[in-house]
């Protein structure tokens, strides 16, 4: 049943990007902007926008342009993000830089960035919501920025505490989750009340999204994540996982060794097993997702909750 | 006594700065996002923005968020700007990617983009007041980038017309300072006719600003220039100077040459005067100057309009 209501959110904001970001003159700034947008992806993000407006009380066919927004930015990180990490392919696409260029892939990024601004004004809401509404979009993305820093950080440094990989997963992955709904909660003119515990619920299971994934990158098949197994390890990213082993003194032979074979990851993956370091993680993403869905208690019970506490499981729960 | 005047506000807008864009956690990250803006430059268009305040009537005590978004957009497109140009140097200091490698100057143009938004919107004017600056706001962003990705076009191709130039100066330089005026005039609740005026005034002289920068470039010394005269003329940019110059079948030499010695410069320099292909350009800068000072004719004669005047002049006038 989530798919189908996924499925048909995913159309609209869909029909909504055609709608709101044509490709004008210059065209090849607004293809290359457009490029990783048409690739798809689930949009959940907005597709929770829309969700929590409707638990909140308000209209979700006057959310569109707040959808379209969040969707924007999401895939302006990506854009950048990509630049950043060197990485050639996305969403089964050349990634915007390799067929861009580096300036291109900066400027598909910006226009992206302010095109959301430009786009989520054009809601037909009072203006002191629409002006929260933004004040919570801008906030996130600086927020996202600091939590990119942070990676990057990371991957100079020898250890990285459980408080602080948790601050960087809250700000490069849950706060846009966050702000997705309760811009729906704002915009919806709902209370301060159900904002926050909106915020909180799509904070809370963004980051449980995140762990999740780095606990897949370790477990999943090949087939399902599409690339080799274990690729983190190997390129020595301080996941969760590795940060509960290195505080326990698990010794990771292939950690940070980009030569590893398939086998040495293998190994390696028995040990995180043994050592309950992948338990651990996959507990914690759980238990976020839990707390997020505990949030939504303060909103009344309506079809709408009911479907974003199953969005919820189906973010921890999807085999990729 | 305009030096007086832009001295007094550029004070301000340093004490603002320091103010809403506090060096907090993740340090690092804010001090590159500090590095450019720290640096100085005249602030003429967080400036042009409290006195069109003024103009139109509004108190420029008001007016210190939307001054600093001004300045911080600025800054952000200096940086995204030098990581395409491959620029070493900025204000005297090394460009922001020079310090703090690409990702960290992607990270610190798209946080200063983000910061820019969050605090305009921390303006005390009424919420439909912010939300029009804001959609000035997020359109020049747009439009900035569409200039920058014409400018980085023009590149690439052999024949650039008159016409297509002038889009992308307006673009590229003119709408930020019409944005800075219209921002102004809005926030003060100014009429759509002193909004339109305003913009109108900042756009046409921020278009001038930047032709005669072009004419600078071949013109002033090197002393006032701080590096070689004639740059653009060695790289090949499409100035509108060498747009004339080609269209009237004038042959310059050392066009797009990076070895071009200082002898073939000058001798460059005398055949574009000769051309009247300077003179062209120098004129068109006082032309566009002379429609942005009668845009203000729709203003009351105040004060502030007559150093809106002089800033006019003072924007193509100065030495560099």
């Amino acid at each position: 049943m989530i798919y189908k209501e996924l499925e048909k959110r995913a159309q609209l904001i869909s029909e909504a990007i055609e709608r709101f970001l044509p490709v004008v003159h210059p065209e090849g700034l607004y293809e290359a902007s457009r490029h990783l947008v048409d690739a798809g992806g689930k949009r959940l993000r907005p597709s929770m926008l829309l969700i929590a407006a409707e638990a909140a009380g308000g209209n979700p066919k006057d959310m569109a342009p707040a959808a379209v927004s969040i969707e924007l930015i999401h895939n302006f990180t990506l854009i950048h993000d990509d630049i950043m990490d060197n990485a050639d392919i996305r969403r089964g696409r050349p990634s915007v830089h390799k067929l861009w260029g580096l300036s291109g892939a900066i400027l598909a990024g910006d226009t992206l960035y302010s095109k959301a601004f430009q786009i989520l004004g054009t809601t037909t809401a009072r203006p002191e919501l629409i002006l929260a509404a933004m004040d919570v979009l801008s906030r996130t993305c600086t927020a996202i920025c600091e939590g990119q820093w942070l990676d990057l950080d990371f991957e100079q440094r020898e250890r990285v505490t459980e408080a602080e990989y948790m601050e960087m997963v809250e700000k490069k992955t849950g706060v846009l989750y966050g702000a997705s709904a309760r811009m729906g909660a704002v915009l919806s003119g709902a209370s301060a009340e159900a904002a926050q515990g909106l915020d909180d619920f799509g904070r809370l299971t963004g980051m449980g999204f995140q762990i999740q994934d780095d606990v897949l990158d370790l477990t999943a098949s090949e087939k399902v994540l599409g690339k080799k197994r274990g690729g983190d390890l190997a390129e020595g990213k301080k996941t969760l996982i590795m940060i509960h082993a290195l505080a326990n003194g698990v010794k990771v032979d292939v950690f940070g060794r980009k030569d590893a074979t398939p086998e040495e990851i293998e190994k390696a993956l028995i040990v995180l097993e043994k050592s309950g370091s992948i338990e651990y993680a996959r507990s914690r993403a759980v238990e976020l997702v839990e707390r997020g869905k505990q949030a939504l208690d303060v909103l009344p019970d309506t079809p709408a909750r009911a479907i974003l506490l199953e969005l919820a499981d189906y973010m921890i729960s999807r085999g990729y």
